[in-house]
């Protein structure tokens, strides 16, 4: 089993539908599935919920409700707290990117737990006191307060890229040779002679300037067919317009 | 001035208040306060774009408007789109935290730009043949779409990140020396044997229980005062009780 399915989202009163949809959608997007909510307010809003969760209804589907923090976290081992506030938590608080791996491998072992408090007052300090870390989220002093789904989203972002399930996508074509390389440039030199874009003993200096060109980037095969048929293409409309 | 304030955000045909307002918060959040948007559309909800925006009405306040996204872009040196569609200019994406340095160099020398599509159908490929580069925001492959704010929070938290601008706090207290390690274990040794809770001949054994528990993290010279506080007022109480 992945470790992002053992790692549990606990929202501790929440407020606002939009919020929870939101949240829903930023788990499936990074691969969490564990929703627990802590007493959800009465008459929360159940249908804006569903309707930001968009296609991660069934995260919002599968939620657990508890009475109490504690009930939601009971079975964890490492429990982490979001908290923005100064004062004695913050002092031995980590960075999302750095405790990120420590609650995977925590998550191997036993199901493991990110809190967080109510949009308008954060987490007390009855809440706080359950967490074997503190885990913040980096923000400007000018304006530190995240919106609930956001932090979310930056703590479930940072354990995605954490558990390397993530693929970055390859360039899906080697980088060319320098033998291709200079075949085309060899078409290229024919064609812009055959166009008069410049003279033959001007030509080495040209073809300079755009070797530097193309040479800021790793050209691909692709890349290189492209180019070779503009050249192509090129020197036969030159040729046409001679015989004209 | 910093790069950050040098990077644009660019919102292309916006559909939903509650996303621009979130994006608003999101870069005052991480430091930026650059915004852009081209045609929103007709009946644009300000309303909730400025309830979700909270504390950062300031930028939703600054925004310019464009007709186009080629005139948001036009004095712009580096030029990103987000895309998350598959194809042609998916090979040559980059990840958000691998392309955030280089933008923030660009941004150094010249205004640089993130381009984000409408929140139903991204960007389409006009818009796209404007970016030098284009991002890529991992997610998982079963629901790679993420929200429109959502996606702009994770440029602008790896944007922020990258910039330095962020101090992570520091434990306010030394980690204790050895020295004062060892007096604070012969107060809790003394108070163990006051209380009863071991005899003499044990007392190695549990000592070495109790030192394993407390040497599995750093204990600051802070901490260290708290247990010497336990241990001695722990002594003090079982003195007390052997006077009764």
């Amino acid at each position: 089993m992945s470790e992002l399915a053992n790692i549990r989202i606990v929202l501790v009163r929440p407020l606002y539908g939009g919020n929870l949809g939101a949240v829903c959608r930023a788990m499936m997007n990074m691969g969490l599935s564990d929703l627990a909510l802590v007493q959800p307010r009465e008459n929360f809003d159940w249908f804006e919920a569903g309707k930001m969760a968009l296609h991660a209804k069934s995260i919002l589907e599968g939620r657990r409700e508890f009475d109490s923090a504690a009930a939601a976290v009971a079975d964890c081992g490492l429990v982490a707290a979001t908290s923005a506030r100064e004062g004695f938590y913050r002092d031995h608080s980590q960075g999302a990117r750095e405790l990120a791996p420590r609650i995977l491998t925590a998550a191997s072992e036993r199901p493991a737990a990110i809190i967080f408090g109510p949009e308008d007052k954060g987490l007390d300090n009855d809440d706080l006191s359950l967490a074997t870390h503190i885990m913040r989220i980096p923000s400007t002093p000018e304006y530190s307060s995240l919106n609930l789904s956001q932090a979310v989203m930056i703590c479930c972002y940072e354990l995605y890229l954490a558990s390397g399930d993530f693929e970055p996508s390859e360039e899906r074509y080697p980088p060319a040779s320098s033998d291709l390389r200079e075949r085309m440039f060899a078409m290229w030199r024919q064609a812009l002679l055959d166009v008069d874009f410049m003279k033959s003993d001007k030509s080495d200096h040209m073809m300079m300037g755009l070797r530097r060109i193309f040479s800021r980037a790793t050209l691909t095969t692709a890349d290189i067919q492209i180019l070779m048929g503009m050249a192509r293409q090129t020197q036969w409309a030159a040729n046409q317009m001679e015989q004209h």
